[in-house]
């Protein structure tokens, strides 16, 4: 086990309270005189979850998207957020609190409080959200379902490679690693038709396979069904390692989430209504852990699924 | 202005949710369905909160003890944190985690969640609480009140510098510093009698001053009556320079607050059931800023009345 998987377990067990979910899931559930908070505490460290180039505005977004995105993966309206902040240089700064207020009201989300401190540049921020019903967990899915992912998967990978000198630039792949766009309203309206529900932070297989684990099912991934973008097939390729890095890379946020086969076409209702592509690309079977296709043929798991930073 | 207060203004002006009361307080007040939560995010930084040297289990207890003496000054019982945790040395992160624990049973006290990741140690934490009626801000003394404090003032600093090599080795002073109590009973028996309550963190006369300032009024205080412990006293002194290093050297995490002279009999009825002292050393009056007295006769400002570190 890593350290953070030591370091993790030893906290599991301090979190006993039913609302810590066993710190195996991407949010806390707090009920509250019959409402439910959603919350949430995801951190940002620069050469970690962004490039010390990286323009401070974008790092803004994506602090308050990546804990939205933890939000979304339950189907809580986001109510407000607190950040703790390192003060920097005074133009980082001044750029930060700008590119924030601008990130605030896209998402029409008010901020309520934090701290500021002079450290290294490691921000946290947390999210509160309230759930209308049922909070959808990572260990509901069950055999038979139908695993679903919303949107497109590894370009966020792909811009980070594009600004690393691995791919040529695009715009659409940097705005998608930089400025993700936590998918809340879809969240709200899937979170009753699901059975499990989580986003896909650390890479679409690690995270698929800890929701197999939560579940205590085997899910199967067909890679040929793998939504890609166009400037992702485009830059990166669609053979099967192109694919396989798309979706061990992270940083989509992106919903992964299991339903039964019955509700197929009420997703796909919703992925219309709200025009973001709902992929139906595995599902759940009797058994443990996770496996491959692609079309059709079994396929080994590669050595490394995604990110292992992640945490309750 | 410092880059600080400049950052601060900036976000200021992003927090127009009344949630936020302006960042000017220790809390964020989130009214849900008739419940009133209390929110906080405070940070703490090897270097400018604790000392490299300080035990992991300590910088654990303190992490959890600055963020609940907030909920303590909003009157608030903890509900449950949030953890957001640098990974560092396996030894330090299992020391901290068998002090969080520790920690959390003291308070008894949920971890519900948060996020870890490698990244240099700035450990930030969330604490929800709720309040079981109205939630006193920093804003509300009002002419002729008196101005109070729980416990003594000073100790904390004079633990950092017996831990710095400035005062001989105590080890009460030392455990004011790195294992502050919040005063969570304390503040929820006062929320009620109070118009005006926030913690003592950057140093009593700059919290003092800021609560001043958020009230509208002036505060005098009466060094002779601050309430100094027998070996801060013994130790450090308590001369007039003792007194104002006492005043302005902050970790203190005790209750400053405001109330009418007619609830001076109700607050000590508290501190005697609470075996706490709760000292009147100043009161309010018309105007603005901070005034100083010594056995009566006035002094000036010292240069530095506190950390400007803070935020809100």
């Amino acid at each position: 086990m890593s350290a953070e998987a030591d370091f993790i377990a030893a906290l599991r067990a301090l979190a006993t309270s039913p609302a810590a979910r066993g710190l195996a899931d991407d949010a806390a559930v707090l009920e509250l005189g019959g409402r439910r908070l959603v919350l949430t505490h995801d951190v940002l460290a620069e050469g970690v979850h962004f490039l010390a180039g990286d323009p401070p505005e974008d790092v803004a977004w994506k602090l308050l998207a990546v804990n939205l995105s933890d939000l979304a993966a339950k189907g809580a309206t986001p109510l407000g957020v607190l950040l703790g902040y390192p003060l920097g240089e005074e133009a980082w700064n001044r750029a930060f609190v700008e590119g924030l207020g601008a990130a605030l009201a896209a998402f029409n989300v008010p901020l309520l409080g934090g701290d500021t401190v002079a450290a290294p540049r490691v921000l946290g921020l947390t999210a509160i959200g309230e759930a209308a019903g049922p909070v959808p967990s990572r260990g509901g899915a069950l055999p038979g379902d139908g695993l679903w992912v919303t949107g497109t998967i590894g370009d966020s990978g792909a811009g980070l490679r594009a600004l690393t000198g691995g791919l040529p630039r695009d715009d659409f792949l940097v705005a998608r690693y930089r400025r993700p766009v936590p998918r809340i309203e879809a969240g709200r309206r899937l979170a009753p038709l699901v059975t499990a529900m989580m986003d896909v932070s650390d890479g679409l297989l690690i995270d698929a396979l800890r929701l197999a684990e939560a579940s205590g099912v085997g899910v199967a991934i067909e890679l040929a069904d793998l939504p890609l973008s166009g400037p992702c097939r485009r830059l990166a390729g669609d053979d099967v390692a192109a694919r396989l890095a798309a979706a061990s890379a992270g940083d989509d946020y992106e919903l992964l989430f299991t339903a039964s086969l019955a509700q197929a076409e009420q997703i796909r209702a919703i992925g219309a209504a709200l025009g973001l592509p709902l992929t139906r690309l595995g599902g759940c079977h009797p058994g443990e852990g996770l496996s491959l296709s692609m079309d059709g043929e079994p396929l080994p798991l590669p050595p490394r699924l995604g990110w292992e930073h992640g945490g309750g």
